[in-house]
């Protein structure tokens, strides 16, 4: 039985959730006062943990001129606070052995650690300093924009990046998901610390926060750790509110209605493509649908894609599809890695391919054989803390609801056919976008 | 207690030798009749195990004319065996979500897969059946030329594998472990189908060949599966044959006594550098106390290079220091990416930080946090299969000794700051070498 997550709990501070089990884990869910969230999965045996805190705020709340704000504060918030120098954070982690670091997404920002279960509290109590207390300094800030600009310049310098950040740009437009979540170097250059600091003050506090934590954790015990660090770091925990409600999930309003062709010159010996359109939402019912029409395309080493255009043509080391959903849209998409000259073959190969299952739809032995990809793929996806904790995360800020395990599989068997070549046809009949990365006139 | 591991048992096919437990974890080790050796960890409650299949023959070994050889054999292993076609191969890995893949060392091979318990007995027979029985079919030869050059592109157009991968080559010169492992786009244009037959002939065999597994495994069933299946593939067996030797450790004949300096243009946004030397063999005693060398100096956030480089003046997003060991040398390097116009800059940084270490030693501070920092990293690095797969198949073939997490520990805590002083200052003495990836002049 799956956990239903309330979005906003009024008047329930401090009341629990249980879910059911997995393998053994256990989820449990409290919203402690101030609307702050803590979930946990608790797995037997495990001595280390994942812990992690989710802020949910990206790179597409950004006003304009301030674009790249949200993974600049994600960085300083490393860089100090009222009680810990930038010293003092990375010396934390590394004296035990753990792993810190953070990720800004397009909808959520997570700061996380894995480290020994004996060195949880640390690890909430660093964290929760950095969320409730960054200090922002202005020279801080100021090193820092070098920093970034070089995080920039290297994910410039990887064609693979580059033709999927643009792929983005050019299926969802001037929509605020279609822009690239670090901003520009114009962008890190322009960005004034007052903008970092209003974004930290707008977005970050109680109702936003998420903590979730899986691994060798005790639940009730990280509930206490989580308010006693937020406490000491100022905040005021109202015992009245309730957490923010999710991202609406609003009609997808300012999404382009053609594709684009974009080519973005590189002197590469590689030319990177993706052909796609728009996806499915992260709460689309037929997502579990998608993952099997991605399965069969292009998800493995026996996918369509796979087998004909590297075992049968010998085209590309790496070719796959691929979809990711946000609130109110999504992309799908089919890449390849190729010599310059293939491409025109090779993004004909990837329309070809995708045209079939919409027009022939898939068989019942690839039916079955993703049904069973995708089932083994789950429970193998689920042993390390990390992937549990960022379950834990995206169940409550993006799909509002967990399922435990053995719900995914139903769901993921409960796919037919004929709803994969219905879903191929309707994702067909999209306006395409195809970006070029590599040695072509722009 | 840990488990020497005999590196020949002629006539004691089919003993056992039994390790010390590490969190509930055993390990086994058997040679079966034909000198193949199976070593498993078993891991308590875990639902899944990870399994490879190690052959002692990497890039060094390759004659000249054929270099790349051995990764591309490695590419031909998927391509199809007596009994299974290609499809065959990825279809049984994917019907069950399993990952199947496959390494190529500059010293050994690895094919391996993660699957559910209950598919280890397909992983073990598909495994066999590519390592035994591969046909080496020249038209898929063909075919897989293309995928192979499209792969070696794709490292080209990463300037991050562009400077490691030249940094060998400029620290080991004409030495077989300085050439790149993917060979060359010539070298694989040129080679012949008979070179990677007689590569495969040559050096796959039950005297070469070792299992590891870890997880859900039981030792006495592998072993009987792995029996079974090479049989199967056709494989003799001689009850009186043993292992062959370990790869010798002998005197580092052939190294170059001079560093080099190399300039390889890109046009990238990003310089990428890396400064070092030739570091410590994989058997040398020292090794514990160069990985606490790698964590004072830049194996972190507290590290000093990330501190000064990145935290202090904002010139890298990137930086970090570096070693691999082999046989009979290694390498140890430190590496940036920043803007070009910074690359003197940081490389001074780069040696001062090196030198400084020669010089002044590490404070007692220092070496305590890092002490904690590799003891947490060697737990925590040791809770997934495929971590425990490969230190079995490494503790086998490179270092003929197996060291329990407790062994490691003290090893690691036995390091003194006056023995990381000293090293470092050896290390100095050392010629240099740097490599810059960027855009400038070659």
């Amino acid at each position: 039985m799956g956990l239903d997550l309330p979005l906003t709990r009024p008047g329930l501070p401090g009341s629990d959730v249980t879910a059911g089990q997995d393998g053994g884990a256990l989820v449990r869910r409290t919203v402690l006062p101030g609307g702050v969230r803590v979930l946990t999965e608790s797995m037997p045996g495990l001595r280390s943990a994942t812990v992690g805190a989710w802020v949910g705020v990206g790179s597409r709340d950004e006003t304009d001129g301030h674009h790249g704000s949200t993974h600049f504060l994600e960085h300083l918030l490393f860089k100090g606070t009222a009680r810990r120098s930038a010293m003092d954070i990375a010396e934390a982690f590394d004296a035990v052995g753990g792993e810190a670091n953070a990720a800004t997404g397009k909808e959520h920002t997570c700061y996380y650690a894995r480290v020994l279960d004996a060195d949880v509290p640390m690890a909430v109590d660093v964290i929760a300093d950095m969320v409730t207390s960054a200090r922002i300094d202005a020279d801080e800030l100021e090193t820092e924009r070098g920093v970034i600009l070089e995080e920039l310049a290297m994910n410039d310098d990887d064609p693979s990046d580059v033709v999927h950040e643009q792929f983005a740009t050019a299926v969802l437009g001037a929509h605020p998901l279609g822009r690239p979540i670090g901003g520009t170097p114009a962008t890190i250059r322009a960005v004034p610390r007052d903008a970092v600091w209003e974004h930290y003050r707008e977005h970050y506090g109680p109702r936003t926060l998420v903590v979730t934590a899986a691994g060798g954790v005790d639940h009730d015990a990280l509930c206490a750790q989580v308010a006693d660090a937020l406490h000491a770091g100022g905040w005021d925990l109202d015992p009245d509110a309730g957490p923010a409600a999710r991202r609406g999930d609003a009609a997808d309003a300012g999404l382009p209605t053609h594709g684009a062709e974009l080519v973005i010159h590189r002197t590469t010996e590689q030319a990177n493509v993706i052909l796609g359109a728009p996806g499915l939402t992260a709460t689309d019912d037929r997502r579990f649908t998608l993952s099997v029409l991605n399965a069969v395309l292009g998800g493995g080493m026996s996918s369509r894609l796979f087998q004909e255009i590297r075992e049968r043509r010998g085209l590309a080391y790496s070719v796959y599809c691929f979809s990711s959903g946000h609130a109110d849209t999504g992309v799908f998409g089919l890449y390849a890695g190729c010599a310059p000259g293939k491409v025109d073959e090779v993004l004909s190969l990837l329309a070809e391919g995708w045209e079939r299952l919409a027009q022939d739809g898939i068989t019942e032995q690839e039916l079955q054989r993703s049904i069973g990809q995708l089932s083994g793929g789950l429970v193998l996806g689920l042993e390390d803390t990390g992937s549990r904790m960022s379950r834990l995360g995206k169940a409550e800020l993006v799909h509002g609801e967990l399922l435990s395990q053995e719900e995914s599989l139903e769901r993921i068997r409960a796919v037919r056919a004929a709803d994969v070549q219905e879903l191929a046809a309707e994702l067909a009949g999209r306006p395409r976008s195809v970006v070029r990365v590599g040695p072509f006139s722009a």
